[in-house]
């Protein structure tokens, strides 16, 4: 029987002057920097800012699940 | 009059193989373990995750709203 | 070239007896007091409570997002 | 021929100590005391109100639909 | 300068065998048999109920918008 | 033990030609004289009406939340 | 006491150049030809497609729940 | 291969004191004196105005999409 | 590295006279007859049928997620 | 009997440093300065931009509905 | 004249541990090896699967619209 | 201080044979030649048209916030 798990869920929005997979990857290479347990992320938003009539960056927001030690 | 406070919103998913209402005390428990001043909890969503064709685990995600000290 | 930045975002509800444009103001002055590099907020949600017949208090939910040091 | 009917539809929020199966309950009571011609009632939120650490209340927020007399 | 106002809103689901302009005509019919000071009328959902393999209703759903008398 | 209660939830519509601030007093003003026990109120819509090229309304659409006697 | 009954629910995109409500008839015929037990249907979008300036089709997206064989 | 195309999103409401469809006739002619190249549009809303407890106007808000001249 | 796969999604609406928890039974019960490898299910909605002011029937729309074969 | 009548809608951003009725009241110049027939305005979101721990910017953005001359 | 076409929609997630647009072509490929008649395809989800602090799999929820034989 | 800004927001439907990437590059450049002071772009949804089996055509639909000379 699966034991009894509790997960945190945290949004973060990332940026990358490259493009959207890029940002993802930003994204989740600092989360788990920080967050271990790391099970599942979740794309919720693409955005991009522009400057001067040119693409600056490419903002993702995600959303982060990871399992809390019991 | 009442003083100004400010509580803070976090969402948790959590899991048992009994049921919703046994998943969300697991929540509640492992929340409160970590958070004094929790004043409200939301159901977000409720989940079956499935495993040869049985019922494995009842998973909610639950929104948890506790008071910040000032 | 923009870097590789990260955001998180985080919920919170601030409460003031005064009205909606004072709540927001107790919350992101409680929530700057914690958090460096809040770059935005964003207004989900405006409630009052109400008790015998009073207004006693309005509440707003923001969402603050701030940058995370790299 | 199936007739021209109208029904009315309400929201109520109903609160036990005990758990939503009998939040709902007590909602549906009280309605139907007040109501006739109930049809039917959909589940709207699923909330707990926390005291002390402790959980204090289910509230569930209903929607009721009831056949207006013609 | 305008006086000020408040309106009510409510809820309400009409039904004929004919089609959906028509069971929008039994709902305001209906609605304003009771409700004096109707201003507006917003169509929420358009539901067909079916029996035996035949169109047996039209369903309706309406959101009646009525000045209260100050 | 916190007793079984029953709330019920109304949209009204309040409207005002100073500001949304006032319109949401308006229609608490309203609302408490015809209501006994309400609990709370929260801001669903704000609209402005503009005539001749001036603003002539703001509107404010409220959630009321009231208890129920039992 | 009614007995456990199981539903599925389907989405289809029904089209045809008279109307909206011809194309709901074409939608319902179409369903009802492959599928018994069908009790009702929702209207989830309604589109038309333009072409060279003329209105060419109306297109209407239902939900369509029909009754599972035990 | 298709080529590179880019359309334009522009929401409009159109009303008539006849009934709905004819206001989504009365939004196409409008939107196709101006606009060229119309590919579709999607029904967002359907409202009804009310004046002395009669209808007094069908609207319907509509989403015109149209080509771009490259 | 894990290997490509599709999976299905289909909404069923699964009803028990007894409670919430049992419809959820039956729906998963009669999908898992039919659907091999059912990998979750999402409770969508929770609905009452109420017939001559008795609760009659718990309705719960599910969706199910199931590994389609390669 | 109304005549048939078209009016569009156009989003706008407004900001102003003193608060968001002050950038409600730009938004609404800066159309009628443009726009001719603006019948009414909705507010659709409330953000703040946030500069070295300080409020630079309360941002609204806000639905313009204006009359089409036929 | 257009004349009376009838399609489906049907949801599937599809994975691949390459990337998003990898596994948006996977899904399509799987899909049109059963389905013929597909029109078009619309991005729902966007999620990535976890494993020990690695990208394991992209998963993408699509929904798959396909003309049904007259 | 910063000073009184209005931007306006305008939605696109850019197509690509390509991928969604350069969908989304084939609408800024669209935009771009058109609109000065474009600030950000966010993608709103993501199509694909498929024709004869094949994937015809990448679809982004994209909301463009451009800064209204003042």
């Amino acid at each position: 029987m699966s034991e009894k798990r509790v997960a945190r869920v945290t949004d973060i929005i990332a940026s990358s002057p490259i493009g959207f997979d890029d940002a993802i990857k930003v994204g989740f290479e600092r989360a788990s920097r920080t967050l271990r347990g790391i099970t599942g992320i979740r794309v919720l938003e693409q955005r991009i800012a522009v400057d001067s009539n040119q693409i600056a960056e490419y903002r993702v927001r995600l959303e982060v699940i990871f399992i809390l030690e019991s």
